[in-house]
């Protein structure tokens, strides 16, 4: 299970030893919880992505963080970046190669572990990338409350599609229509049929479904998908702590009938289409033409409680937890 | 259930009623037993074609026939076609627009069933369209001795592509390695693990999967699939029988993991492409290079459990019914 730990000594003593010289010790600031990260707590065995190296070592994951001390000229002492970091007052990055300097440092710091970062640019790809919009399609977004979800949402109303939401709960409905302007939304937890609730919201069927959180709701999608669709597949958040994944999706036959593309992507893929992300969003952010809710945690030890309860969506908004001020 | 029955007055009545003037009137001497028709036999809620109107009518299915009488120009009584007709001996086709007129009778007009007709234009399109392929890829093909698997097979090859096949017998697994040119098949009945299956014929794993049969070997696929894997769904012929579908598929989240694209396909969205694959294939076939296997059922009142075969894979390549000779 995840536990809070100090380990300010054990990256102190690393950094005197380190040859490297592209290494940076930072002070952490904001750190993200992320779905993702359930992945690295087992084994990964095919995974994008390495496991923890084993239990009783630091977690990492995407923070905001600010520099302390540097081996590369182009960071230096003071400045903002995000990226890979530890779940620790202060972690030793050995390689600047996957950290984003942060240039507007007038928004909200804590929007680069959100909206401003990997999960900002994860709806970003999903959406213009890998579902191929046209304008008028219809839009279903599941885990339409959280980090990416939300974006998504808005992502498709400024592109001019028509877009409806689950979540689950009354709040998380009410955001979504009420804040994020989802034409409509539903609490997939009061839907016990739920072919019968997307039939019901999308009498014509659904071009496009942005994927967060498989099992039983891909199944039901798969029954309202119009002949050309595309399914664009984020995560399966409803899978991952299943000890076997649950009984399985049992309406693939959809995806000949109807001509379906499904498609999985990984934002690290798109490193290279941030800026021009970046381009848009910001703008979009400063003039409120998108908003975004954080749900924030006080303190590290208050960070292994807010990643699990990701899991049961006890989380209104992203998920953040505040480690230091600057 | 599929049963015989003469209809051959019904068309002459309707045909003297007709004011339609693009009907003709043809003498069918091959009829195609294709898996998707089982798809026609039950209830087809969402699906890309009608079911049968009624218990009691003809069933209609691709076949080759020779035009015996026509209201249009274009279809003279003589001239061979191959197109969607009755499981009968003489049909009233009431219009010619999904029909195709045969030019190269100079081959074995039952190839107009299989590697000419609508199995042969699937092949290549989920091949060459829906795949993506790249030479030295490592390609898995299941029912790989179908009538479209044997020729994706035979694709793969003269592409560039390393080519396994499974099927589900000694004879067809024979076929595949002999007489088609795969680098390796397997029986499936003979290996209870799959996933250990795979691995041991992928050790590097699998760029394309090109899917025909769906269930177990999906998920072991999933699981076995390279980054940036594509997998075009042809069919899933394990589950067309099935009162509902199986356990269903469990493995979906690799989707994600390895950006694997799963796209569906229907040849009846290609027929635009079908004068270029005559154009690649005719000559293939002329020169030897590619070769086909039917497995030929004699006579009208055989036709029923030839078609009921195919789905115990009773069948050795493609099931033909041969109606009457010219």
């Amino acid at each position: 299970m995840v536990e809070e730990a100090s380990n300010k000594q054990v990256i102190l003593k690393d950094y005197v030893k380190d040859e490297c010289n592209d290494a940076v010790l930072v002070k952490n600031l904001y750190l993200s919880c992320d779905p993702y990260m359930r992945g690295r707590m087992g084994k990964t065995e095919g995974s994008y992505i390495d496991s923890f190296t084993a239990p009783g070592s630091t977690i990492t994951g995407y923070g905001v963080a600010k520099i302390v001390d540097s081996s590369n000229p182009d960071f230096k002492k003071g400045d903002l970046i995000w990226g890979l970091t530890g779940w620790e007052e202060y972690s030793l990055i050995r390689s600047t190669q996957g950290l984003f300097k942060i240039q507007n440092a007038d928004l909200p710091l804590s929007y680069y572990t959100g909206i401003l970062g990997m999960p900002g640019h994860t709806a970003y790809i999903g959406f213009y990338e890998i579902c191929s919009p046209k304008k008028g399609e219809y839009v279903f977004v599941s885990a339409a409350s959280g980090a990416v979800g939300q974006l998504v949402g808005q992502f498709v109303k400024l592109f001019g599609c028509y877009v409806v939401g689950s979540a689950g709960s009354k709040d998380k409905v009410d955001l979504l229509k009420n804040k994020f302007g989802f034409d409509d939304a539903f609490n997939y937890k009061e839907k016990p049929n739920l072919d019968a609730a997307l039939k019901s919201y999308f009498p014509n069927g659904i071009d496009i479904y942005f994927e967060n959180v498989g099992g039983k709701m891909l199944d039901a999608v798969l029954l309202n998908m119009r002949v050309n669709g595309r399914i664009a597949v984020c995560g399966m958040i409803s899978q991952y702590n299943l000890e076997n994944p649950d009984e399985g999706t049992r309406n693939l036959l959809c995806l000949v009938t109807k001509r379906i593309r499904m498609e999985g992507f990984l934002v690290f893929d798109y490193y290279n289409l941030y800026p021009k992300f970046l381009e848009m969003v910001v703008p979009l952010v400063k003039q409120g033409k998108i908003t975004y809710v954080e749900d924030v945690a006080q303190g590290l030890e208050n960070a292994p409680n807010a990643f699990v309860g990701l899991f049961s969506g006890r989380n209104v908004g992203k998920q953040v937890v505040v480690v230091a001020s600057e």
